[in-house]
């Protein structure tokens, strides 16, 4: 059984009005990051996209980084509760390879856009070991349901590891490789990896 | 062909007393890494070890930063020397499995050095773009003589990512994972993804 898993950094209980006014920031944030990128995204263009005034932003997030910081975990938590409780393939309900190959294409689009916040956030957003964690957790759990044998912790993070950010923007950024030809090799890492068994002959 | 690929920032041609002066204190700086730890390193403990006045030292490498980064780039020189010319397995001479195991085995324990010196050596010291092509171009000449088929690219990045030092940190410091477990890890990953082919039964 697959217990469902915390989501990340669950806000304190905030007033409601108090709670809607951060969502609406962050909403209007994150159309900026998606219409114009990461850089586009200042204090004064997400006052004005949000209809409100500059000052609101800085009492709500201190800083450029601050509000980077949030977008990354209100990021991240919506990747996880899609994995949670999303639709097929990369939610519950599909078999469990194609799951597994849903989940490593759609956390590869999401550690490139969130290296881009990363960079934006500085130390506010390193590397998040919850995020890690969580991924690392589900993939073991693929593993396990498609019978695979062996150190199932390590298997995973081997096949995070490609996933990486670090790996990734060097991957894309330095060597120009297109994201489509990195998709196709970590499709075939993991039946490298996961389907060795699942192809064997019976034995006998 | 493997064409021997060029070392890691040959310095300029030094005077050879200054060359033998700078080798006398990055060696002193290395004994003190290995006998006491990335800490000990400080500018006054280097100069006492090479028993000259710490005025050389900073010179020299003008900071404690500067001294981590040539360290590092010294520790990454001779390593890259080794695969390239040192001894069997690690060295030509072995056959190409054996090789890919020893160099996955040392790759490890260099990058976990690494980490520390990175750590101690600030922005001066970051992920080095030539090691990480060193490592991908040597890796894919041993998986092409293996005649694994696929795309040996994204290959070598599978099997080199889980040794990338952020990873390796993760595994050890944070999970406490004891490093033979992800040695036997990675030697598993090497056949899953190197020896699919080695090992099919000759096809008809």
């Amino acid at each position: 059984m697959f217990d469902p898993l915390p989501l990340l950094d669950q806000p304190p209980r905030e007033r409601a009005d108090a709670a809607r006014n951060r969502e609406a920031l962050l909403a209007a944030a994150a159309r900026l990051v998606e219409h114009c990128g990461v850089d586009a995204v200042t204090m004064d263009n997400v006052a004005a996209e949000a209809g409100v005034g500059k000052g609101t932003v800085f009492r709500r997030f201190d800083s450029r980084e601050g509000l980077m910081a949030a977008l990354l975990n209100r990021s991240e938590t919506e990747f996880q509760r899609l994995v949670i409780e999303g639709p097929p393939p990369l939610g519950p309900g599909a078999p469990a390879l194609e799951r597994l190959h849903a989940f490593g294409h759609s956390r590869m689009e999401v550690n490139l856009q969130h290296a881009e916040l990363i960079r934006a956030a500085g130390r506010a957003g390193e590397r998040s070991y919850a995020a890690m964690s969580f991924a690392a957790m589900h993939v073991r759990y693929l593993l396990s349901q498609l019978g695979v044998r062996g150190d199932i912790a390590f298997l995973a993070t081997a096949l995070l590891a490609p996933l990486e950010m670090v790996v990734l923007v060097q991957q894309t950024r330095d060597e120009q490789v297109p994201i489509e030809r990195i998709q196709h090799g970590w499709d075939d890492l993991v039946r490298r990896i996961a389907c060795r068994e699942v192809n064997q002959p019976p034995s006998g």
